[in-house]
């Protein structure tokens, strides 16, 4: 799945990024990715994570292409009204809202909210009375890079009670939602978090809460330096599988993927701004880093760096900028000998590398550049 | 030294945030505490590193109480010139630079770099030859939160045959700095740092590079929720002894506070917008977080998390408005019964917060505001 990169691609990426930092953006990969996700799970509604790459341009192709969208915030939403999104395409599954975000969402059209809280339900009674809810069950995170089970999510027990509670209180529950982490890179996670999706979905039967809709999150992974992440087809069967077996035939299904849909699509073109032969080996200095498109090197992701430059490759530390030592990037990564001046390609840079850029030190993150999409990839 | 906040001083920050979250701005004790540091090391350049915190207000602040700045980037350098902040009051202390950032600071008169490897004098020698030179030592960071010594900064030998290479190659060694690591917590700190300075001076000296600057770089803690930091006073006198024991009188030293200039200056006023009672205890949800203001919490800073709600305390585990599960603040912070709408107050977080923010998830930063200074601290 980890594409090869030629020499030639390589140079083409090199003379597209006229400065750098730059994210190049292929659109027709995110084309190319969302169809294939389509293909993957057919019959789901497909809600893209707009924080993977909040890029209008990303969300302006995939709302040509039926792409729904799964936002958080006001800046997200008005991102979308902006391009004249309708609310009903917009759905949000952080599972804890600020007030004034579910008025306003509410306002636009958005009917689909989850929560996992009684607190979130008291908000959503008054600011979103007709809404469907959908509750956040905790799964296990193992098999993924980035988890995302600590922060949100009930057990079963809980949420059975909160599906009873939103009912009491005339809300809408309608069905639950899971996330099996950023980054999953087996398919063992889905099939797990729906069986215990399963355990949920009968006793919130039990409890006379009729669920509707299985939300089976994001989590599609993207081939980084290491190859071995399933397809996403492996990962729709894996669902449309463990689906068929558990749950009755007429279940609504959305999925909401981010790195799946725009990871392969950015190519991030990257300076040397200094070496260093220090004791602990070669290090090589980046303008993108931590703080400037590079974060996810921190949560694990580990990218792949390529050269030009000519020669028997070393093992390298990868550093960004700032005067930060937190700014380190990658240890161990094999490049030949580069020098101040030239260009590091780096594959796969779409999802959360601009998304989570600051200006820390007074560096600017990556420019986004927008490039014609020749590669069949 | 950590402040006491009355309940007075919580209502008049609450309702001095017209919109959460903010960052309330004093610059009566950005001065003050610029003062204490000049009077805790008489004699010394000091040089604001605009890293901690680039808002204007406090650059031009700095610039009247006649503070240099020490810079990175390109984009902190055009802010002190946007001032008409002269180039001589300005140096560059991160080892490793861009080309273009050496081009331009030394076209508007910077004549100060710190280097650690023998490619920065490459560039340093075409696009800076007349500027002194400042080597990076390495020296031990047990003693701060934020350790900045894994990626920058050689030892004694790699030190003077830089200097010497530098000498060689016609360009002006003039001096050494160290880091002792962001908010260190004790001024054995820049004791041991000064003592191994002091092995590099007398081997410089060996190998005819004659030194006349010490820059004692940064590192100046600030109270957080602990309260056992040293006073500058204390690290001042730390470092004016061992200096007297070990260096000549004509001696010149610099000092780089970023923390220690504006980290008290700040309060950040949040908004709560969610709570939940987990099975790990209650959590709290604000409206800032990890990308979103309080990015030093997971490096370990323990900020104080204060509330005008009434009645018994519990731990409390806070978090953030983000999506992410990276983005959870800090854990078993007690406070009382909060509920949604509630403010939440939170001190001396005027390094380090704004500066690292990100638009993560659609959501905006604090923003800065500037109040009146009433308080006398």
């Amino acid at each position: 799945m980890q594409a090869a990169v030629s020499r030639a691609d390589l140079k083409r990426f090199v003379d597209l990024a006229t400065s750098t930092p730059t994210l190049l953006l292929d659109l027709g990969i995110v084309e190319k990715d969302y169809r294939t996700l389509e293909a993957a799970l057919p019959g789901a509604g497909i809600f893209y994570a707009l924080k993977a790459n909040p890029h209008p341009e990303i969300a302006r192709l995939l709302q040509t292409l039926g792409c729904g969208f799964e936002v958080s915030s006001l800046g997200e939403l008005k991102l979308l009204l902006d391009l004249a999104v309708e609310g009903e395409r917009i759905i949000s599954s952080n599972p804890v809202k600020s007030p004034e975000f579910i008025r306003k969402a509410y306002a636009a059209g958005v009917r689909h909210f989850a929560f996992d809280s009684a607190a979130e339900l008291d908000k959503i009674a008054e600011l979103a009375p007709e809404a469907e809810l959908a509750v956040r069950l905790s799964v296990p995170n193992d098999s993924s890079e980035w988890p995302l089970d600590k922060k949100f999510g009930v057990d079963i027990e809980a949420a059975v009670h909160l599906l009873a509670d939103a009912r009491d209180r005339g809300l809408r529950p309608h069905g639950l939602i899971f996330h099996v982490g950023s980054q999953c890179r087996d398919v063992a996670g889905w099939i797990t978090a729906l069986e215990k999706a399963k355990l949920l979905w009968d006793e919130a039967a039990r409890a006379g809460v009729e669920l509707h809709l299985l939300n089976v999150g994001g989590g599609i992974p993207v081939a980084y330096s290491r190859n071995d992440v399933p397809f996403p087809a492996a990962i729709g069967d894996a669902i449309i599988e463990t689906r068929a077996r558990l749950f009755p035939s007429e279940v609504e299904t959305y999925l909401e993927p981010g790195r799946g849909v725009v990871g392969r699509a950015g190519t991030m073109v990257c300076s040397v701004i200094g070496v260093a032969d220090r004791e602990d080996g070669r290090w090589v200095y980046l303008d993108a880093g931590i703080f400037h498109g590079l974060a996810e090197a921190m949560g694990g992701i580990s990218y792949r760096f390529l050269s030009l430059a000519e020669g028997a490759e070393e093992p390298c530390t990868v550093a960004g900028p700032s005067c930060d030592s937190v700014d380190v990037v990658a240890r161990d990564v094999m490049l030949p000998r580069v020098r101040v001046g030239d260009r590091i390609v780096i594959p796969a840079c779409g999802a959360y590398t601009t998304a989570y850029s600051s200006e820390f030190n007074g560096f600017s993150g990556p420019d986004t550049k927008i490039v014609p999409s020749v590669r069949n990839v």
